[in-house]
């Protein structure tokens, strides 16, 4: 793997040379990382609309995802790592999703357990951890929903002191398949927080089950996870700072809902660039339209307008938030509340722009395309199954009236597992 | 069957008393068809979603139609029908769309296959291939597809004069189980016109595929038809009027339409009543609502107005265009063009109307159901796609642009297969 | 005055015969009525934007309503008045919002006023302030604000005992120049109860200031009033009923709230017929448009189509809510609290869709007239600050959020002044 | 004046600390201008809403630009000016148009006319004119639409030579009280073409009419313009290169249209900011709402987020665009086509955006404030008419037909007075 480019050279707006088509809308340049993702992209975009269908896990692609040696990519050079800057990552997540939701998903949570690590761990945790995952090119999975409680953890004091682990948790993204699995529980002494832990996935009494079946995000390997009697050292909990220790602990949320904006993002985009190539490949004018190519009418060039500017705004404000967190990364241990929070609430925005964004443009590619595109050979529903489910992942609601507060008040949001 | 309500009865708004739950929200009632109505809903009901994922024919609920005695309501009095008005059988289209909306198509494009030969068809035709519509309860398909040319007619002068039919036709609804099936073809003598006629489904020469497989409407068999050498006795093209002969002539379009608004209007009602359901029995308060019920909520309650409101519109537009249909129908040849043009633009109105609440209310409803109605098991994702596929059916654009000219103008759409 | 035209004749939507440019857009059929509507409307028209410039009292049109013979419209037979269905009345409002928004706010208000003797007055108040509305020709004005408690009553057993009236009201519309002035403040003895009470205009004490100066409905003479040792007689204050005695009496919030609802629709109206009539005269192609005349412009037509459209979909809720809401007036005592809360279900979504429309038609205009149609000579955005203001009258968010919150429940809104 | 920051000083977006309430929405800081452009706000905001009832000339405030110091900023240093980006000048007119939009809206034009001076004129004429924009302090009006081609040039050998001016122009923001005149008529010898050129203000047969009356901008001056036989002299006609002759001469439309975008960003800004101190010092909550603040409803909150929002998306794509802007403006004669149509369109996306986010915050304030804040004496609805007259400045369908018609082509527009 060549050299990760710096943070500045990544913030120009992404508006290639027009002429291109239609790489005149996108940029595929990744710097010295440009190969590894776009053919790791190209592996992913082979098989996806069958994966999709298919759904369960999909262990060429995850295998592809190990292989492309981008896994590591947000360990810290401290420990072996490239240490790229987080807007690079979210690039990449971004260019994975327009063409596989699901894996870009699998990859991008990839680097939220890594940051885990990173914020949560102790010097010995982070060497151990993240040390691995160079060396060892650990996949991690996680089990740490946080509305699910129905995992505990109890405390044993024979065999040298150890904690159990029993009870079941869902929505567990990546596990099947994985190295390694961050936990979540209520912590045994202080029920109200909850502790956080990394241990191996062939543990004894793991059990990752095969029982996610949605109407999207299909490949993400998301079903449940149960624990019998499983054996957690206690330096395998993660701390201190451990979740809240420091403002900079909190920010591994604003790392996650930025891997949520940049599905919704990379769907969208995926599905404009799909559309494009149909309207010009099958595209016909409508019978009273009066032009002869589809590309000539002036309703559907509206709505081309109309679908690329809704992109653009969603990347517009997505890129600033990034910029944003990793400014934040950046200051370590010095980072307040209230820059946290003012971080925080750029990714809010963000979040709400680029769900209604994704939402819209994945649905209304049908109609600069038209009945016959709706045939299952193609596939292009899948853009909209996964930005619906996937904008389900916590409360839009709540974070666009966190933003009004904020604007009325200049109160930023309690960081928490979804703020 | 029972007697049949006359107009007036149906044109009250569907409000039913409150206190029903969810009964307050919709009306089920059809008048001395309630019972077959409901029924036949109940069936259909039953393993809706489980068909929606196999695709393929549902030949068991196609019976269920059969047998519910409803396949002949439009079929006139005069030919031994119960001459149910527009209004009553489109409320039933809605109904069953509700539940099932590709059957809703296949129940709907029978009335509009009867719809045809009572407007296209000659006294003789009318009492032949009406008269057995209701004597041998048949069952109607089409491969009528008006943007497929490939099917084209010749005239043989052996064996008595017949025409020969060569060709395919693709999105060929309801012609798999079907009784008869009507067919145009371009006229062989003016090309730019094309000529409309019934056969039995059973001829020789006719091949009905199995290849519909899309997204969304996925069982109502609207694959491809392929005709080799299949011959059509003179008496079988409809007419005079035929299929432009006179203003009322032209009506078959408009009859079509509002069937394709009651499958939009249908789907958003069954979307909400399950998203109601799921509300009620599973929802969960957001974490930070401060509510303990979903349902007391602000902000879903806010979302479930907006919802009730955009289905509340479209149904008062398509239930005025449906009455305006009728009026439209019951002058029979003295219907004016003007007249069918003002009719027309009604219809469009509730289209678009429609086609827009729709497409919103399929989607949104997760918003109020939140993550873990996307499990495949609920289906809850087939309302959009059946929403989705439907409103490609034909241009929404240049309807919008049809009634902003007239608007501007006055002048009223030129009567064609899709206007 | 002619014939009121029944109820049944009114119900039809109002689409007339397309081709009487521009008038193919609107109805201007009133029955027996037409001529004395259509002539005041033509007097109303002569001079709107100048008097929506200067503000102030119209007294010369004020004078025109006087004269119209329209004023005791709402006055049941059995006291000589026309009795004419609500429905009418609406659209009679609508017709003059269409040209002068602030007077048809002071025509409206007068039937308000009538309905509410209607409604809450006993036998004797029905008789002498009814009686007179219709023999003297009585203007009624209003100071019935319920969000402003600062006027008060109290009891004085001097004098043959009677209640004497202090304070001040705001938002007094119609009070300048009125004959009669409902006015409202708290029950004496309930405080948490209003008493509602008619009493002549110039009785000693009152004070009618001229302080409206507000952006929108500038000459509905909606200033404040002060009230200084008023003398009300036990008799004139209204009841029983009263306002809460029966869910019938219930029903004056009703009658106002479509009063609004047909003032947002008039301005729509208006606001779309000065814009096709510009557009006709004065509109430009864009220079890249490639079309000669404006009215040929894809995006032109498509505004209209959609201008058109939401006004469409607003008049078919707010008639089929007057429809409603005259079902629920002839029932009389009959009503039931369930009735009345249906009712007044569907005048909430009628409301919220024609405020929307309202507030959308009467800015976007502009984009299909241009830069040019913003000189002030045209007063063209009069339409929307008469809409801004009056969509401000109480809160169209818990409008919303009852309507949502009866989808989910059942439950109908209790009835208040603003509910 | 100070020290003109650096561009790459001006990159970070808006985000000031929270708490400073409402200073945590906006960013104040203008490097060395600050103090500048802060005083010179003041004396603007201390007036607006009487000065926009008005209408005419502000003479004072115009006399306040000058006095500023800020009349040259765009002139470069080669010829004494302080050469600021174009990101910082656009950010002045943003603060400006904040408080008051009509002399925001002549202090942008008055950088433009410095603009064209740059792009179009010779050596010579840049040295002549652009010095003294420095030394006089020249303020410079406009006679430039190019929409109006009734003004004429005729070339008389005469008196030494010279070209003779008749006619009117339209729409000259900023003649009134103005120094130097940009005017442009059709070029004598190729019609097609336009030429453009530079007078002072004072010269014999111009005449500045007083007669702009519009509803929106009312102090922008932007009446008509009379010519009589007014002399111009062959080296006021700028150029070469004029208008056309390079791809950097046509940046000159782009100047001018990201001045337009700022326009709408400063009221939506300033209308923001107007509701936010109304809410917090005079709202009322809804009587229903359960709640004791304004800021604590649910509702309110939500809009306040969702108005927030528009804004910032309208401020990111705003500023990006800025910043290719000067990007293409530091490339100089390097320019190329493509380069110069790649800026286009990130300036056309985010006019688009910007035009509907301040027509939608603009109008939607109210909804936060309530019905007393239409009371004429606050002037609210000034930001809505202000945005509503300039978002007519130029066809957006038009411009977001060209988005459209790029993305599926990857052809930039072509070069004109609008694009």
């Amino acid at each position: 793997m060549g050299k990760i480019p710096k943070l500045s050279e990544l913030q120009q707006l992404p508006r290639a040379a027009a002429g291109s088509k239609p790489l005149h809308l996108v940029r595929r340049d990744f710097g010295a990382l440009t190969e590894a993702v776009e053919s790791t992209a190209a592996v992913l975009a082979l098989t996806a609309p069958e994966r999709d269908q298919r759904g369960g896990t999909a262990w060429a692609e995850r295998q592809a995802l190990r292989d492309s040696g981008l896994l590591p990519l947000a360990v810290p050079a401290a420990f072996g790592g490239p240490e790229a800057p987080w807007p690079l990552i979210y690039r990449i997540i971004r260019r994975f999703a327009e063409v596989d939701s699901s894996l870009a998903h699998l990859f991008g949570f990839q680097h939220l357990q890594v940051a885990s690590i990173i914020l949560f761990g102790n010097p010995e945790q982070k060497q151990q951890f993240l040390g691995k995952t160079v060396t060892e090119g650990w996949f991690w999975g996680n089990a740490t929903n946080g509305l699910d409680n129905r995992a505990s953890l109890i405390w044993r004091d024979d065999d040298g002191g150890y904690f159990e682990l029993n009870g079941t948790k869902s929505f567990c993204s990546g596990a099947t398949g994985s190295d390694m699995l961050n936990v979540t529980a209520p912590n045994p002494d202080k029920p109200a927080e909850r502790v956080f832990f990394s241990i191996p996935t062939n543990r004894a009494g793991i059990n990752i089950h095969d029982d996610w079946d949605n109407l999207g995000q299909r490949q993400t390997d998301s079903g449940s996870v149960t624990f019998d009697r499983v054996r957690v050292e206690r330096d395998e909990v993660l701390g201190p700072p451990g979740t809240t220790g420091t403002p900079r602990a909190t920010l591994r949320t604003l790392v996650s809902q930025l891997i949520l904006i940049e599905i919704y993002i990379g769907n969208a985009q995926g599905a404009l660039l799909n559309a494009w190539k149909y309207t010009h490949e099958q595209g016909r004018p409508w019978i009273s339209s009066g032009v002869e190519r589809a590309i000539d009418d002036p309703f559907t060039q509206q709505h081309y307008g109309d679908l690329w500017i809704a992109l653009r705004g969603a990347i517009a404000l997505a890129e600033a938030a990034a910029s944003q967190l990793q400014q934040a990364w950046e200051l370590g241990d010095a980072l307040t509340a209230e820059q946290r929070g003012t971080a925080a609430l750029a990714i809010y925005e963000a979040k709400i722009v680029a769900a209604r964004a994704a939402l819209e443009i994945t649905s209304k590619i049908f109609e600069v395309m038209g009945a016959r595109a709706t045939a299952t050979k193609y596939g292009f529903d899948r853009f909209w199954r996964n930005v619906r489910v996937h904008t389900l992942h916590d409360s839009l609601d709540y974070k666009l009236k966190d933003v009004g507060q904020w604007v009325l008040t200049g109160e930023v949001p309690e960081p928490s597992i979804y703020s």
